[in-house]
């Protein structure tokens, strides 16, 4: 297995510069969470990658070789998404055949198991599918897909709790088996928090963040303690968010903090979970404040 | 205003009975939550009070008069659903305009206010919008129309977390200046736990629980402790789930405790929250244990 080179890409729509020049390596066998804003371009990107749609610019190759002219290399991936691409009155036993004749190496006894455990009536009709159920059939099909590079564009869209739970721990289960890559778009990030090796954010057009979540989690700081005690600390550090609570402040920090300054016994610094280190990080108004 | 009465409501999809006899009173002025697992039937109980597709039995009135015969009724009434009922090429201004012209009383004053909150572009086609902003441009039309009763049915898919917060906040203020009645149906549990009055859960086609908030929080219980002690504990107690972690047990409980045991020493007892409360009511295979 071979990297994906992205460089240089670029998309517009009309007027719209939506991707504006990214630079990226997708790994093999990596787990990759793709964070960003609604209408950030995730599924723009998606969609170039797996070639539904042409870039304005730039390219994305595997082995120096174009992605959008090789059918070979366009068979080592999918991309899961919201669009549903299936004929309405399609069963869902049909589908899982259709797509088994598509890609080599479809696994339909793993597909079997995943139909029990989400109880997904296979003699329904796409169409008869509620929206949870859709994703539901969506996800099933991307995990026995015998792939390299798996996209999920926000995978659980519609999905209650408990399937949530169980598509986590069906993807864990199928990466030990078989490593793969997997890109993940996700509004639910502290879900995928802990199954994430890489974390990438997109913000207006451009690769904000390519870091592993583990490092992430340790830039990302709270600073919390009486308001005048915390700004004098926090002075100078990289402060992209703060909350007040009558006296009290806590100031969100993204980086390193300063050794060399003396944290008084007022102030407590704890880290702060990646759900709450992306919204500080991504909004321009901070919402609660 | 006046309840929304809904008696004996059956649905049946060929074969399969999606709803099996639902009594509900729906209040005027109350936040509602509906929850229930995937395929519970939420949808199609939305779908029946709008009047979208019919019942197979049973009935849905207001002052005794049937709401599907009576349009002065359904226009105090409001549905927004993941089914995308705009031309794809409307522009987000002409949907404004078009619903005005539907339902009186449309506030463009708050709409455009969302509008800049959220960030959307006014003279975006609908099918150039991004997922999250369908969602959002459905949110705006739903919040800005002047109706009784608002239907909400996944109001956040694939909304961002700052866009979550900011709908919440934009839901209470219009609740607090406009006092009417919105049902909820969500995933996200935990994060309306704190605007929802009463709470609806559908399961198997009946509504089995029909209760306020805040009374559910005191009926969901952790207790957490070495393993005998809260196995001989919660002994004949409703427990709903249970987890292990080595020699150390969690129960979850749903309902009163035994006022007469005493709680040894070992044991502590922690509220459960509204999401693991409803995944152990509504889950028949119990994830991660």
């Amino acid at each position: 297995m071979k990297p994906i080179e992205i460089q240089q890409l670029k998309k517009r729509f009309g007027q719209k510069s939506v991707l504006d020049g990214i630079n990226l390596t997708l790994k093999p066998e990596t787990i990759y969470a793709l964070l960003g804003r609604n209408g950030a371009g995730k599924s723009t990107l998606f969609n170039i990658i797996a070639n539904r749609i042409p870039q304005t610019a730039g390219t994305v190759t595997i082995e120096g070789q174009p992605i959008s002219n090789n059918d070979q290399v366009l068979n080592r991936l999918y991309l899961m998404s919201e669009v549903n691409l299936y004929p309405p009155r399609m069963r869902v036993d049909e589908v899982f055949k259709t797509t088994a004749a598509l890609y080599q190496g479809f696994d339909f006894d793993f597909a079997d198991r995943m139909v029990n455990e989400f109880g997904l009536n296979t003699k329904t009709r796409f169409n008869k599918l509620s929206t949870g159920y859709r994703s539901i059939l969506k996800l099933i099909v991307a995990l026995a897909v015998d792939v390299d590079y798996v996209f999920l564009d926000e995978p659980t869209l519609g999905l209650d709790a408990n399937h949530r739970e169980l598509f986590y721990s069906l993807l864990m289960e199928t990466y030990a088996e078989r490593p793969r890559t997997f890109v993940i778009s996700t509004h639910l990030i502290e879900e995928i928090a802990n199954l994430v090796e890489q974390v990438l954010v997109l913000e207006n057009g451009q690769l904000t963040v390519n870091d592993t979540a583990e490092h992430l989690s340790q830039l990302g700081l709270a600073v919390t303690g009486p308001v005048a005690d915390v700004q004098t600390y926090t002075a100078g550090l990289n402060v992209i968010g703060h909350e007040a609570l009558g006296k009290l402040r806590v100031d969100y920090i993204y980086g390193e903090l300063n050794e060399q300054r003396e944290i008084p016994d007022t102030v407590s610094i704890s880290h702060l979970d990646l759900q709450k280190l992306f919204i500080y990080l991504t909004s321009q108004e901070v919402v609660n404040q």
